[in-house]
């Protein structure tokens, strides 16, 4: 290949097409070839200040650095007879500044470290984007929570009707959990907010450089300090990976409800013509596809998560190949979260709740029937077991009244309930559904004040958590556009 | 979205670029847009024949579909604001052939039949290929073994040394699995060869269509005969991922006895330098990449079988746009086959095998201690697992001498092997390496004249293997350039 | 451990219960154990017709294991201080035949090849369960569906009302999805049904012994002749698991719309109370629990299968112990499905269809338009895309009147439809969802003609898969009684 | 079902045993028994508490409790004729104290919420000795690492021989990753321990609990507030399910390791014997099978993981049945993590490490050539790609001597290395092992001094982790001990 800096000494033929695309991961690298030039900038400040490259060659390459920094990085350097994008910032450098100069880049680095770093710097900044966007999705379900504490609408166990709930109070169970998918992506981010740059192969090396300062000017709050662990380990990727399947299958629960919802039986969310589809045959067709799409890219972020730890089996230290192919897993995922997340915000935002048809539902199938035998136990002290055998007697009688009741008690427990003194009324108050979802207070509950409650106090958190976001971006951003300066002040 | 055909009518409000391109399939219909034009040419032909669509307009139609036969798809109906590509080409026919007569081809049929139809044409001939490709894959290891059936290495089991074998009986166990992986392939592409067309929405059609001449047009030799099934079904396409996934399973089995080959410690095998990188920072290094990353090319395969069980996991009948997105894993799957194969082939095809350094390690650890106890049973009358015990303990001592068995023997079952009449020369026979390997001549044994036997039987099965693909893909050809040569006879 | 006849050589040390029961595979080998009776036979028969083995020896053995053929194998040798059920075995041999005689058993072979052979012959017993129960299934589709040919139900795509059709139809899909799903088990029994006896550690043996002799035996048509591959290889494991995830994939799929219809809001479907659950709390609860554990266990599929595919990753050849590991997989993925399929036959078996509802539902959401817009352009020459057009703007405004529908063409495509002699009388004919049905009289179409020549074609089709099914169990039915009936007549 | 006490209401026909069989979760509720205990009485004390049964009634019930708190849950409780663990125990119950006072403990609660608790109490467990057991395998790293700092070794990239470093060094990078899966089993730890008790069905109670107080009986220190949220969700086992995966992928790689150094080409380990397997055929085999099974029980975790996000996909809120089904694979891996870990800690505390032959070993394959290539750069002024190319050229010479460097530096570079004053002694120097680790003292590199300091570190860090898993233990074994006290203060 020509001019492939890496080739000229230990091998000797010359490469066929189809293997040099096929070890080549320019496709994948176009990802971090942003961050590569933020690593080499780093790196060569620091090779400069520690006397290891001298200060004529470190401007010169430094001056094409910073020219890629603000100019974007050639699209020439991304040939794919480059193995990476390393070897193809390396040769246009070399290019630019000479072979004396741009060969002195790599001096107390490899490859191994330098991808390393650059998978960290450029998945902190997806995974703040993730966070981002489920920051708006929780926002998104808390406001329409807050609208809806009122919607009384059937809750389903089993797909069945079940007992009443409101609307608000079944949003917020997602609320609740895309808030530990927040704590995940978090956590995640902690491991891999760490610098490996100064590992080289795997022992480091024999230059004086300086890990610590490397680290400080992109941002990293601490090394990954072993430097073997440093370039073989890629759990900073199977971690987020993990996140996201956990995150997406959720959110496939969720586009299933939707789907579920929007059909002509249920009837109870239109979905913005925006975000549906009809059929090239069938004129009448309104189909929730993003829902489905969104639901079937759960498939995207487990076989992702498969395809790394499959990858990762059984590879001994410390660099192999195999790791280059982990890669495009992670970024085909990390892209999928991006897309998918505004994308479910949008659709729900813009979405139509038909309340009416929530209440209309939400008595149907006896599903008041536990409230009726919890007055049994409480107003006329039956045991539980015994009024709830009761009632489910009566239900396959076919209704709920005082007749097949006092029938059913009768025949399971030889009991009268009209002796007992239970009436028409009582058996009507106790399966009213407003009544139902207001005297289910408990924290967590459905009732209105509780789900006000809850409304509230996740707002103060989702307030932290973006507090959060935003301030470790700025950290990180102010740290890369502190090192860019260092450059610019260098070279000029 | 301008010119979009389909939604003119049900759904009024405009779509957000970034929800059209969420519901694109666009990128991965790249793959099936010469199949849709077989498609639309063949149920155009058929419209015509059963008088559905009038000449002119028939004509009309299938002037511009034999345009793009023979010049491609127009760039412009790959535009990401089409839902997919059946959606583009119908806007590309409209514009040359006028809505009346273009609008008139989607007359009996559906999307979900015909993108159905195309993954099954494109998927077919995937398949052919990767057959070829493991052909090709068997006629490599069948050349090499046929050279070293007389190459005596160690054998291993948990990677330590077990018993002498020869290079050509180690080979020869991949071909043979290559070889069931070629038949899983062709089984799966018997499931593949057939029609859904007609099916339509999943309903098939008021249209009097002939789908048998449809189907017969396009090369397949049945329908895939229920429309709810044809449209609704991906087992098509989870079948051959699974055959792909266990392919490259094995494909990775042998990579990683390539990569262990290759190491300083064992050197079996100096891969050409074609097929290796070296390192950026060591300057020495020649490392086995495309193994390597061969090796790693087992995730694709394995993450894209799980994306498509995912997906499909609890789909109800019948179409969901869910299918969509099990496409891109397929092609994923399919490419990432159709390479490896190739460069697998390639990297053996070039190796150079010491067959020095194997013989060296033939003997090593006592590989031949097997023979030796099945010596003291079959000559000197001993059960076998005492003739095991005595050797194992005499292994456990240091050495196989005569002192040591006769000691080991007296120990563990009072026995005297020197009174039994063994000697010296005895045990020295019977650790001869290529005495114990002449000696396994079972059919399947690494015996020279076994080896040779079972490379004859492949060659031949491996002719027949190569007929048959050539047989069906020439069936196949035939089929569909009689398909343009039918469309060029209407409209000339 | 006392009296473990394989750790009296080589190695010294006592091990540690934890370590011992680590590595134990009795749990898994409770599946194989009559398998590894049948394979002692075998494997004995022939040594003692090749003379490997004297007649006293032989006789005290096959004795012994003729015990076990005949009472079973004694609990004493499933002591998981043994490393497996062969090793449990042999021991047993030895405590009643002696050591001379038992401790010859294994000449010639080794656990390496018995546990594949065992592993095949229990597999191919599950296969045929399996196969036979997939049978039962589509015997039960083309029951129901024989009763429903004129029962016409709402189709759906994307959840939503799309087209009529019959529960015969609907219900028909699956029997032709099940039925290549009993193809592709049939297809991998073939690869199954191979012996690799002989292979003895992987490099087969310097005995005489005569390896089609003891296949035939088993019952087994054939040899996996090369040694190194026969017991290396474990995609006769993959393969089935693969076929299992694809079968328990589409069954989730029926599941999933069986729990729909329990659903109150469609009341398509009433299961029989015996495959219900009730609720703990809520009384007039009737839960579809066995459709949703059913759907459930694609998740034992799928997950045994990554399992599998992960434990052989990257294993060099030949037997590593990896693969004891994978077996258990096997054994949970196979009992899942054994006990799956008769279930979901019985749960459709007794299922109620509410053929009332599904008429009443089959018209809603007009779910006809495809129809009307197919009338527009049979009878009144609209081209097609312009029909569709006018019918979806006649839905967006509410109904599909001859008003609607007039207005809509004005606007859209500036038609009367009146003008073209469109009346009410001809709307409402479109529309009826009967005469949808009866129109769609292609080959696998709803048509009651249609569906009835369906099940006509695969009743012969079931008729031949039970056939041949029968007739390979027989095949292998005789060959092992026709084993142990030689072993008897040595030992009387 | 005689005595169900869920049967006897709504549903009325009998249940085939194969049925009752397969929607029974007792084998996996055997994990939980003692947990659903520790439930029932912090339910049960509360109910009391607040008045919601009486004193006699509750004292009848607590007794029975208490009893089986003390003698475990009886084995009739198992019956697999129940649907699953809570039924049994509530039915026992009703058995000794009456169905008045047995069937009162159900009241405000159901199985949904229930067992979710239950799952949360015993994974908490399972957590904690995970915890426990990746400190000791920490422990165990460090020691021998502290042991070794001195010990040369060769480091591998790719499988080749790299550069010199040390078996501390190489250690260490485990330890390091082992502590990240200490961290996120901690992560994990904080999502699972919150309370969802009061959550019942899904939409909490009527019933005015305290569900603060039964949260801090049973050691909680939060609750799982939304209850819709608190049945449906199960990520609380998707995460622990992925870090597992994660920590054996890790363990996955460091026993290939093992079992690669095992080999007689290698022979950097001796595995104790307890750890190490014979075979039943070659008497000469030792080998690593304990090694080899943990590489293979990643199949294990990462099966469950998929099998885990499987079942979740698309399931609709709240509780469905297929969540039972997930159970299983969640207690299977978490088995798996606490019987392998032990044993990885005991496998590598046991082994020999063999010193000598890494030292051997280190300068193998011109390791040190990046060291010669560093000392032209840093002493003799050559632009380190200049000084890459030419020992890369030397080295495909053959060797590294004064005339090949020199050769190789004319040929591509046009520079006498003789010349610049680059002498034998020079070199010889250069590629000095010892020399080249000693000079890698960045932190987290290989010389002894920074191996020192990082495991100084370390063992603090250890000892902060071990601290938190005590007091965290003492803390959830304190609240649990009060709480059987608090009950048995009632009964007497």
């Amino acid at each position: 290949m020509h001019g492939d800096p890496l080739r000229k000494g230990r091998l000797g033929t010359g490469r066929p097409p189809a293997v040099a695309e096929f070890l080549s991961s320019m496709e994948a690298d176009r990802w971090i070839a942003e961050a590569d030039v933020f690593v080499d900038i780093a790196h060569l400040l620091m090779l400069r200040r520690q006397g290891i490259v001298g200060e004529m060659q470190a401007t010169a390459v430094l001056r094409a650095l910073v020219g890629m920094a603000e100019d974007g990085v050639p699209e020439t350097a991304f040939d794919d007879r480059y193995e990476d994008i390393h070897a193809g910032i390396e040769a246009h450098l070399i290019t630019i500044a000479g072979t004396d100069a741009g060969g002195r880049l790599h001096m107390g680095r490899s490859r191994n470290d330098e991808v390393a770093t650059c998978l960290r710097l450029r998945l902190r900044q997806e995974l703040l984007l993730h966070m981002k966007a489920v920051i708006s999705l929780r926002g998104v379900l808390l406001r329409i929570a807050g609208a809806h504490t009122g919607s009384v609408m059937p809750g389903f166990t089993h797909l069945q009707h079940a007992q009443p709930t409101t609307l608000a109070h079944h949003l917020l169970g997602y609320e609740q959990a895309f808030a530990r998918d927040f704590e995940r992506l978090r956590d995640a981010f902690a491991r891999i907010d760490l610098c490996p740059l100064g590992a080289a192969a795997f022992a480091s090396t024999g230059y004086p450089i300086d890990r610590a300062y490397t680290a400080g000017l992109l941002g990293f709050p601490a090394l990954v300090e072993n430097t073997m662990d440093a370039v073989s380990a890629r759990d900073f990727a199977l971690e987020p990976l993990s996140a996201w399947a956990i995150l997406m299958t959720t959110a496939s629960r969720l586009c299933e409800e939707l789907i579920i919802w929007s059909s002509a039986f249920v009837d109870f969310v239109r979905l913005d013509d925006a975000y549906c589809s009809t059929s090239s045959i069938m004129p009448q067709k309104k189909n929730p596809d993003t829902a489905e799409i969104l639901r079937a890219k759960t498939g995207v972020t487990s076989g992702a998560l498969v395809a790394a730890l499959t990858c990762m089996k059984g590879l001994p230290m410390s660099y192999n190949r195999d790791l280059q192919d982990l890669t495009p897993h992670l970024w085909r995922a990390a892209d999928t979260v991006s897309r998918c997340l505004p994308l479910l915000s949008g659709m729900l935002d813009t979405a139509t709740f038909m309340t009416g048809r929530m209440h209309e539902e939400a008595g149907r199938s006896n599903s008041t029937a536990t409230d009726l035998a919890d007055v049994l136990v409480r107003d006329f002290g039956l045991p539980f077991r015994t009024a709830h055998g009761i009632v489910g007697r009566a239900v396959r009688m076919g209704f709920l009244t005082l007749a097949t009741l006092d029938a059913a008690a009768r025949e399971m427990a030889d009991i009268s309930l009209v002796g007992l003194g239970v009436t028409d009324d009582v058996i009507e108050r106790a399966l009213d559904v407003t009544f139902s979802v207001t005297s289910r207070d408990q924290p967590g509950g459905p009732a209105p004040e509780a789900t006000a409650a809850f409304i509230g106090a996740h707002e103060k958190q989702l307030a932290a958590d973006s507090l959060w976001v935003e301030e470790t971006r700025g950290r990180i951003d102010t740290a890369l556009s502190d090192l860019i300066q260092s450059a610019q002040d260098v070279v000029q």
